[in-house]
């Protein structure tokens, strides 16, 4: 049996549906998160809507395939930072990568909390919603490890740092002109100068 | 001239939209807000989505009207608290009482959630949402200010308490299993017990 036709085909799909997703992505950059639908991204994408639903069949798959990319991109960052950095430097910048300090993560809050706002009815959408929320649980753990040690404070400290750092996010990418980056930076310094303060006593 | 027809249709006007007011947030606490469309909340209603378009075009319009029948909702029962306590109990009241500590407010916080999910592409939900955030901004700076009194620090106290108390709303609201009501209390008490501290030094 040849499988010369089938390789090229599977290849040619996954080039397609990244094609597509960066399609998606400059919809939400130019336009913003609400205007993703399969209608423009197909436009963006100089396809049709029928031969996009062949890879995202509705605005909640595309939402879907965005916010995996979001985590994607983040776990990366991670990486790249860890490679650089380590202890409490290390710790304070993966906090700071999960703030909307920038274009590229104030597009990727958006896209979160689009896809909080839409996935209650919907189980997949919940599940993708449910691994992003997973992850950024995990790094703020990892990350208040490295800036306050591994003493009995740590829990508390993890768990204030998390909701804090998803409040900063929500109203940093809502509210940009209240809560500019220098803002939300400010916050986040002076929440882990506390939790220094009491990890020293 | 004789206004006698007049003033009836206009009573008749607002008593029918707080029926259509209502019919929407029984949608919204059956089947979640993502359900609620001017086709489901005229069904609900008993009336046809013709007849509601006439009280409400849009569902953003739907949405938009249930976000300032929150903000009420919230400064009746913030008065409320004021009439029968004071201080720092007032305070703590305050700022549990945005949190999504049951039912009610748990779908206050999600239409709150869907409400900034969609805002940005429409200037008169902005208007809502933003008024939503000044006032929710505005409350917890007072319930700071009777929790760790008047002194150098407030601001900065402030500023985290707002942060945090939306992190936990977003997370209590999202993933109730993962962060029920007790967790976000404990959050909270632990939070204010670290300003208290600070205050005291």
């Amino acid at each position: 049996m040849c499988y010369n036709n089938l390789v090229p085909r599977i290849v040619d799909h996954a080039l397609r549906r990244r094609e597509l997703a960066e399609a998606l992505w400059r919809v939400v950059r130019r336009d913003g998160v609400h205007e993703v639908s399969v209608r423009t991204v197909a436009e963006e994408a100089g396809t049709s809507p029928g031969a996009l639903r062949h890879y995202f069949a509705s605005q909640d798959e595309l939402l879907g395939f965005a916010l995996r990319a979001v985590v994607d991109r983040a776990a990366a960052r991670f990486a790249g930072l860890s490679a650089t950095l380590t202890g409490a430097p290390l710790g304070v910048r993966v906090l700071e990568d999960l703030l909307p300090l920038d274009a590229e993560r104030t597009e990727e809050v958006q896209v979160y909390l689009a896809l909080v706002a839409r996935s209650a009815a919907d189980p997949a959408l919940r599940r993708v919603r449910d691994e992003a929320e997973a992850l950024v649980a995990a790094a703020v753990d990892e990350a208040v490890r490295l800036v306050v040690g591994d003493g009995p404070e740590l829990p508390a400290a993890s768990r204030s740092t998390y909701h804090l750092v998803d409040g900063l996010a929500l109203h940093g990418a809502t509210w940009p002109e209240r809560y500019p980056p220098a803002h939300l930076r400010e916050v986040l310094h002076a929440h882990l100068a506390v939790l220094a303060r009491g990890a020293e006593r």
